[in-house]
């Protein structure tokens, strides 16, 4: 389901600035989400397949920033399918021996290479017990598509920086498209969800567009920690976006839901460490308009990512007004620009930080 | 199943010093492992009546600390028991008002308190379709334990301090106790959990005496942040320690699992910032050995929390060899000890950290 990508013949020269390479793969975002969206009859056929087998629960099964990824697809199963979903640990079967039975299960591993070893074994044992597997990633040629039942491309073509960008938001629209296909039964998506796609290339672009969180980037750059927190389907997003600024600035950034936030770590906030929280138009934006205000109440000064001003926040990074089922699509962008510029401003090359390498082969 | 504990007279002078709650929280440890080993027999009926319904899949729900046993309780289900476990987040029911189909499940909410309404929610609409529901609390007349099947008190006492010592680790031993009676299918624990809980409250308490953490945390006062690090059955050890350092002290503590770590965060390790790693006598604490290779690599100073010295690391806080599955009950404890001392040095009261309270409802 890939496609060959045309070869940019100024990538080589390009490549020698720092950052260079992650400033276009964020900028590829809305074509690479329109590609996505043009294979809707494929996925929708990988969809039926799956709904055919009737998954009594799933286990979604990533590394990295494919984690968080799979983290916004657990949200999903268990609202939108209503079958419980959890996260599985791949070390349970790759160092412990475990062989859980998978009997019933829809499996899915997500990752960007799809190299990873530890969880082609795990969608191999899951395979072997009994379950629906399926691999989603940008390698449909690779080991962990060999070893799933289902196969989901994610035609983002080729990735230049080292930390992820359009693969992430490509794995999170592939995990949306398939889901709400295996809801419906017939792996055809609603309405809703068709409106939206007809506009996410496009309000993709227009927020890439807005510089906003390129000058948040520099009022950051002096800051020794940060806190990202978000809840529900915004805490993947808050995940993606501590992970994704720690890679490349080297700032510690803890990830909360703000839930959790209140169960102690909100001692961590202070007037000292900014705080970015993600705010959406729902259920979950809700409830994190009383975790910034508690926040305001201890000092900590709160950027928003959302749709409308919240009280008790110093900034906003404005995102669409969209349904929060959707909006992981579209709030990681400004938070890519912010990342992009934050490790430029603190002089690093955020294109290939030290210590980590594009594909990590765990077990 | 709790018991009333002897009130000690000086508890009431003691309170007025700093970190003397989470002091005798600690050091009630051994005793409340003793207390929890004498209630096998009701805890295997508990593990009978689970293993008679036979799940199919188990969810665990809880959150701050508590979340951390229930990703240990996680473990054990897909390595001893063999099905497939995940952490289910509460709010794609309170919030979302999605409604999972639990039939065939064991979902299992853990908590101190038990007055958490998001938990209540989700053992409640996980009962409701048709779950077996337990719920693992220091407090057996609270909502958690009503909503729920069945009941497993942790028989702790009061806990003194916020941040939870006592009551984590005996949800630890709760969790052990009851997944392996399931394992066994009558309730009844084999040879070598026998074995290991007839040497646990000695050892806790041989552990407790001694005082390498306290020179350690000392070392630690100035640090900016924290990284602590484990794999498979200590990575819930890494985010206790790491979330109770930042609850008490306020210093950013990353927590990762070892894998994960090599899938970019290893980018955040430098001299400048010290790293926990725990690494035990089995195949996660192999794993380890790796990643403390990497980190020695990056110039991070490593203190490694294990039975036998790890090339690479700079420290070590001894902890006995035992089976990687029983470590998690032992391991935390020094490292609760460096918390409260690191705590106090940093002129804090971790006893009562500002911001937080120790019963946080959340929907």
């Amino acid at each position: 389901m890939t496609r060959p990508i045309a070869h940019d013949p100024s990538s080589q020269e390009r490549a020698a600035e720092p950052g260079s390479g992650m400033a276009a793969d964020i900028a590829d975002q809305p074509e690479a989400y329109a590609r996505l969206i043009a294979e809707a009859d494929q996925i929708a056929e990988v969809a039926a397949a799956v709904a055919a087998r009737q998954p009594r629960h799933v286990v979604l099964t990533a590394r990295g920033s494919s984690d968080h990824a799979a983290l916004y697809g657990a949200y999903l199963t268990e609202i939108r399918i209503g079958l419980p979903a959890g996260l599985g640990s791949p070390s349970a079967t790759t160092l412990y021996g475990g062989r859980a039975d998978y009997a019933g299960a829809l499996v899915i591993g997500v990752s960007q290479s799809g190299q990873s070893p530890d969880l082609c074994e795990l969608v191999t044992a899951a395979r072997a017990s009994g379950a629906v597997t399926l691999a989603i990633t940008n390698e449909p040629g690779s080991p962990l598509a060999g070893a799933a039942e289902l196969v989901l491309g994610l035609s983002a073509g080729h990735e230049r920086a080292l930390p992820a960008t359009k693969t992430y938001t490509t794995e999170l629209l592939a995990l949306l498209m398939v889901l709400e296909g295996v809801r419906a039964g017939d792996g055809r998506l609603g309405a809703d969800e068709r409106a939206f796609l007809d506009t996410l290339p496009d309000r993709a672009a227009d927020l890439l567009a807005d510089d906003t969180a390129v000058q948040l980037a520099d009022r950051y750059r002096f800051a020794g920690s940060l806190v990202v927190t978000g809840r529900g389907y915004a805490y993947p997003t808050a995940r993606e976006a501590a992970h994704k600024i720690m890679e490349t600035s080297y700032v510690p950034a803890l990830a909360y839901s703000g839930a959790d936030l209140l169960h102690g770590p909100l001692a961590v906030t202070n007037p000292r460490a900014p705080v970015i929280a993600v705010v959406g138009a729902g259920p979950g934006g809700e409830f994190m308009r009383d975790v910034v205000a508690r926040l305001d109440e201890r000092q900590a000064e709160v950027t928003v990512v959302g749709p409308a001003e919240v009280p008790g926040a110093h900034a906003r990074l404005p995102v669409p007004a969209v349904d929060e089922r959707f909006a992981p699509l579209l709030d990681i962008l400004p938070l890519q620009r912010l990342t992009l510029a934050l490790a430029l401003t603190r002089g690093e090359n955020p294109d290939a930080p030290p210590g980590i390498t594009k594909v990590t082969p765990t077990r």
